[in-house]
């Protein structure tokens, strides 16, 4: 069962409670492989039962208040269908109306979404023996997440990532049970969400107006294509820094740096001082709330640099003005509550970077801190559950950072995370961050797997059944190459093989 | 102009001197794009000429002794038109009787390879504008390369690598002008090379007998699409250490370890004191030695462990009997020169890691010993120099190893070595080294370009214009996206974009 509160999709959910039904037949005897992440409460016997392609089919239950049409589960079934028979070329899924009246397996979950986990469970324990021939071993299970929020951030500005990229990220998301895809999907060096209100900021900002951007059409199959996936979009529009490229369509919106009394040419952060700038934002805000739908936005508020507000003589009136002295903290603050005030009022839930909090009191306050700088940042975590806020921690997965890439135990260091129970509810998950500095479509995705899933069954699991290292290495790599017998170019974690290497090029 | 000697083909071989001619016409203006690595000589002006892929063709020129015929040539011609005209379907490179005289650009080279690299640069000069029609400047170059041996080494033992990756790498190879592929094609882990002479040997040491085989076909599709490209393919059959894998289809080859007077059941290295070794390595590499049609033939020999030859009784009784008393790299000594006799009556010329040359006099010594340790390379080079022995240099290009992989400037260090002109001589080149411990066909491509092509400037390119990291960066990042656009996953070197982003997942 996967709870759902912080992680429900809102308007989406289909119904709850139903089971599902597949034709299994007792035989032979066989080594369980392992479900990564690591299930809750997880028992097998040796005893297995043959699977039948032609034979197979999903259903659903007769209690179950999900039925047919409801269109994330009908879906899931086809693809589940195809992930869990990979030689089989027809589709047996489709004639689900065989009598065989023998095995069956279910599966029993609150909502659609643990459905969907449910089944990527299920895909993980069916097995080919040498022969071809598929089994899955008597198994019962019953799982949870630690964290309701399991989160990957790709940044789509530093390095325009083309669709079909995301997408495939969103499948082995999926089989890693990520739930939220965190698009930091502008920044300084380039715009390339194109809005319907302001189409100058992708025409002006982007890497290219017409080839390195995301229509609106690109974003909603990017979301249907996460929703079908139990993947919830989170969209970051940071500010009032990083936003070098929002100036190129948008004029008046960045703070003209001064060199003494006279513009210097260059821009800073987004200009706190003018009514305008909150009238953009706001607007561009609304649309951005309605394209995405998710109860979340990241409003970022990270590594703003004062020099450029200081420099410039209308900004310092204004400080005078608002009665905020030299302390440009105050002015960030001003901003970043007009900021979260206006996406309260859209009735979303604003969560920043952890600088937000760090640098001032805010008095209408986000409602979630990222924590992602590095140093003791489970200190960090506790000062911001202190306040009673909630907490994302992205720290220990900065996976795009130098280092030994081959080192994937460094991103599954437990959590140890000491507080009071009322402490740790504050902490709803953590997040992968992949920053675009040196990542693109050509080496994003051996980037990305199987580390990210070493930081995924940390933020799944039970954290005294995984604390083991050497326990882990072989499930991980069993996992790794069912990542590439699925079409993931995950890389190798050590010498070895896969039965089925990556075919690709 | 490409000197043969070290790097010529033998038996391959076409003829001398020819000339190409293409259809152009001078017109408007344009930024002359760079070549990569850097010709020797190198002078172009703003003037454009168009390029009408429907009327551009290769030809021999009249003068010259290739003729349409030569294959290596042929198959050039065509690979280069597709090249250089991306979007173009037709295949006008076929018709080339067409009568329009109109301008021509010539390539002068003394050898059918050094005509090769010349349409590599000549396909990096033409560039298209926003309107997809294709330009090339005014230029004239003058090339050789600074080094002749210029490799790339491939680790098919700790993964294996399918075949069609391989044959990707060696395209690429092509793009940076790189003209060795090192195929340390076995080692402990497994033993994927199909033995005519000894089926065993990969029936039970390859990862899997079936799949994980090179097979005679598949070596003699490498050889071939290498020859192709101008790139030589030098085998290594590294002994007597890192052949655990030999031992599982060749028994009595590796030497029993004990455990005080009782063997222990593992095994150490190849046994040195059975005559039936030397047999049997006779034997395999004179089947190795006519399979791979290369002058070259690497023998290995590094990283020799000791421990198991001297708990070995009868090892030790042969260490008395030789009068090598309790010096083991006499023993060492013994093999490896026994090794490279049996090449020498093949009529080959060996290639040994330093290890080789550190730990013991030869009597009849390699010809070519490979410099692969950290530390003071250069001053091992010139300890090898100095002796008149050969040299390769591997130490700064072990693009496998930890660290921050984004980091291409480690790659392009000047190599600064001093010596007399005949020490320098002897110095014929140096290599890549990606060995396979955290590498395989997910993550290949990206690990090796373009930091790969840092050190193939290196090797190509006059050091005093080119030790520029700052000049070097915009020329490598247009590299960079010429290979993508090629279909090479090129990793980035830092944030921007190309104009035609990886479409692949």
């Amino acid at each position: 069962m996967e709870t759902t509160g912080l992680v429900s999709f809102g308007r989406y959910t289909c119904s709850h409670l139903y089971f599902l039904l597949l034709i299994v037949l007792p035989l032979g005897q066989h080594t369980v492989e392992g479900v990564w992440p690591l299930p809750q409460i997880f028992t097998s016997s040796i005893e297995r039962y043959p699977l039948n392609p032609q034979a197979f089919y999903f259903g659903y239950g007769r209690q179950s208040a999900a039925q047919f049409g409801c269109s994330v589960l009908d879906a899931a079934f086809i693809r589940y269908y195809s992930l869990i028979f990979p030689d089989y070329t027809g589709n047996g899924v489709l004639h689900n109306n065989l009598s065989v009246s023998a095995g069956k397996a279910s599966l029993n979950a609150e909502t659609v979404w643990g459905a969907v986990r449910g089944l990527e469970t299920f895909s993980q324990l069916v097995y080919q023996d040498d022969f071809g021939s598929y089994f899955v071993n008597q198994t019962e299970i019953d799982d949870f997440p630690r964290f309701p929020f399991r989160g990957i951030l790709l940044d789509t500005s530093r390095h325009f990532i083309p669709v079909h990229a995301i997408l495939k990220t969103l499948d082995a998301m999926a089989y890693s049970k990520f739930n939220v895809f965190h698009w930091h999907i502008v920044d300084d060096p380039s715009f390339p969400y194109q809005s319907q209100t302001f189409p100058d900021l992708s025409r002006k900002g982007a890497f290219h107006p017409m080839t390195h951007i995301y229509t609106q059409s690109d974003v909603r199959r990017v979301i249907s294509h996460a929703r079908l996936r139990g993947i919830r979009v989170l969209p970051e529009f940071d500010s009032p820094g990083h936003t070098k490229s929002w100036g190129k369509g948008q004029s008046d919106l960045l703070t003209p740096c001064y060199s003494g009394s006279t513009p210097s040419g260059a821009f800073g952060p987004v200009n706190p001082a003018l009514p305008s700038t909150y009238q953009f934002m706001a607007t561009l805000l609304k649309e951005v709330s309605s394209v995405f739908p998710d109860s979340y936005i990241h409003l970022g508020g990270d590594e703003v640099n004062f020099s450029c507000w200081k420099s410039n003589p209308d900004v310092r009136a204004f400080m005078q003005k608002m009665g905020f002295g030299v302390d440009f903290t105050k002015l960030e603050a001003f901003y970043m509550e007009n900021i979260v005030n206006i996406t309260t009022f859209l009735n979303k839930t604003a969560i920043v970077w952890q600088d937000v909090f760090d640098y001032h009191e805010l008095r209408s306050s986000p409602s979630v801190v990222e924590v992602w700088k590095d140093g003791c940042y489970l200190c960090e975590v506790r000062r911001v559950a202190n306040v009673g806020l909630r907490v994302i921690l992205a720290s220990p997965w900065y996976l795009d950072q130098p280092g030994p890439t081959h080192n994937w135990a460094r991103f599954y260091t437990p959590l140890n995370f000491s507080g009071t129970a009322e402490q740790k509810k504050l902490v709803i998950g953590g997040e992968v961050c992949m920053w675009g500095e040196y990542v693109d479509a050509t080496n994003l995705t051996p980037r990305l797997w199987p580390r990210a899933s070493a930081a995924a069954e940390r933020l799944w699991s039970d954290e005294k059944q995984t604390s083991s290292v050497d326990k882990a290495f072989p499930r991980l790599q069993d996992f790794r190459c069912k990542l590439v017998r699925r079409g993931i170019r995950a890389e190798p974690l050590y010498v070895g093989h896969c039965k089925h290497e990556y075919q690709g090029v």
